[in-house]
């Protein structure tokens, strides 16, 4: 259990990766800020972990709220829920959100969290490979919007990212497989050495191993952590965690959110993205071996190309009007840039026509 | 137009107060982050003064929108109305919000703007005292649930304050006196020079007087400035900025919002706060003749001791479930405690039944 660190002044705060977390081995309360909080988690979490964390809570007063399961119900009307709640549990400015689930339920509560009285406290406990690599560490919170992703949300940073690998055992084998497309992301962006380890260890991830699973959820995280710590808001440098993620919204936005899952779009999109950056061939074989390996899509769906472009059209990383994309020098370090071939990208996006 | 700055680092800005600025002597397209915005107003603000901003704005693309006039429109469902037009005319984050209006378009427009797409710039042009003095500076956004004010919200600082002092020929006396009730305020918890100055010249604002108005707003927003720039995110001193809110905002709560200005709201809580501090009886009664000479209330309504007490019992400014007051040592210097006197608190209250 090293703790690694996300490193922002005095918002600084802990990732803790380990096993049996959750059931004992770690003392939740230690991060509740006042005296009370309130677990926020969905109808397929709550069953299997809520409450083992509601009895790891017992020294403070711990209410609980379950959201239906689905990125559909990503939006203003769930994170109302959670306000509503709030509000009648009494929860003041000490009360502390503890979000127990997946991506979702960590963008909606720690949504609401930032908006509660401007701003309460709050804990990531991802049960997700998804959330664990990625969308627990490093503020980023929100709803959908009908028009587009994330559309709506605040920079609200966590007081810890509480990681129990145990959690993945019960994980659908298609989730864990779309966690893996952001855990070849940070290889394929900044650190081919464990772009490499993944190509051998890829077997040994899908199979859960417990060893591998730890190397290489906190080689992510430590990844996620130096890039936030370094552009919180994402300015500059932050973008490039987006890698494959222009592409992969607009193929979740054609799909309708929920068809398919956000990791799996990413996959595809990483590859399209891979192709517009024009990198040596070797290099984009080995990314597609890689993402097939995981189990992972290495084509995008057949939305349509206009579709697509239409898509993009409405994507947050529009910078006056010209798309910006993530691209690769090399497989180990990501730009961003609006200079793209503009043939090429028609190429790419003809894969769904 | 001697700008004044409120210090929070890189995200400083100016207050700017003059006569003419909307009319064009002040170019309000300098401080549009991007090539576009979007100007949020009021049904009562845009037949009087939008026309003016848009054509002050044509050198950007300038979109805007209307929103019902009134408290009770403080919704998140109004919020989301400006997150629909924002994602209508395709803002992106370069795009910028300009908030024309009272408190209520301004903490809507700031709660939009902080949200949309995790935060975009925005800009104060208030038009109301209320507003002048107060809301528009300091970062403070939101809407109200209907078990309380402003329980959802965000801090999100403005790029600049264009406070036109001629926007206030047009605003009803009431909201005028309501302004003035924080204006007092301010002389009450941090300037007692300021307070003589006001004793001598209520008489002047009530009847607009440009260069009192001036001095008025100059001095508000001064010490406003000066106390978020100490304590941006309240966790200490800036709760002194809410002397007789505790109270109003239980007044206005059990009368339903809107019944009450806000302003009206916070005269008398003033009175009972100064009473709950025990100063001595001819600071009270300066207090109460200002308060009185400014067309304010000087008593709650009556609501019932009952009634305000569980109202305040879900007041934002609840910490471990022990209600924090701010009291005054005297005229010119307030503090937040929680320890006040309950027999007195009783006697405070008690005026309302």
């Amino acid at each position: 259990m090293k703790p690694l660190t996300v490193d922002l002044g005095q918002r600084s705060y802990p990732i803790i990766v380990g096993r049996g977390l959750l059931g004992g081995d770690l003392d939740l309360t230690q991060y509740v800020a006042g005296e009370d909080c309130l677990v926020v988690t969905n109808d397929t979490v709550a069953p299997l972990y809520l409450d083992l964390v509601l009895e790891n809570l017992a020294g403070k007063t711990a209410e609980s709220i379950s959201l239906p399961d689905g990125e559909q119900y990503k939006t203003v009307a769930t994170m109302q829920s959670i306000l509503d709640r709030l509000v009648d549990i009494g929860a003041n400015r000490d009360t502390t959100v503890v979000a127990l689930g997946g991506g979702v339920v960590g963008d909606i509560a720690g949504f609401a969290a930032a908006c509660y009285m401007r701003g309460v406290a709050f804990l990531q406990v991802p049960t997700t490979l998804l959330a664990q690599v990625d969308s627990s560490v490093g503020g980023k919170t929100g709803v959908n919007h009908d028009k587009g992703k994330n559309l709506i949300g605040a920079f609200h940073q966590p007081r810890a990212v509480l990681i129990d690998t145990d959690t993945l055992k019960t994980l659908p084998a298609r989730e864990l497989r779309a966690g893996l497309a952001e855990v070849i992301k940070y290889g394929a962006i900044a650190d081919v050495a464990f772009f490499d380890w993944l190509e051998q260890d890829i077997v040994s991830l899908r199979a859960l191993d417990p060893e591998a699973l730890r190397t290489a959820i906190l080689r992510s995280c430590e990844l996620k952590a130096e890039v936030v710590a370094e552009d919180e808001r994402e300015a500059g440098r932050r973008a490039i965690l987006n890698f494959g993620h222009t592409f992969g919204h607009a193929i979740e936005h054609c799909q309708g959110y929920g068809e398919w899952l956000h990791g799996e779009a990413v996959a595809a999109g990483m590859l399209m993205a891979a192709e517009l950056s024009g990198i040596d061939d070797d290099e984009k074989d080995r990314l597609q071996r890689l993402i097939h390996a995981a189990g992972l899509p290495t084509n995008p769906p057949k939305a349509g190309s206009q579709a697509l472009l239409a898509a993009m059209g409405m994507d947050k990383k529009v910078i006056g009007k010209k798309i910006r994309f993530v691209l690769l020098r090399c497989l180990g370090e990501a730009y961003v840039s609006s200079e793209y071939d503009a043939t090429r990208l028609q190429k790419v996006l003809a894969a769904a026509d």
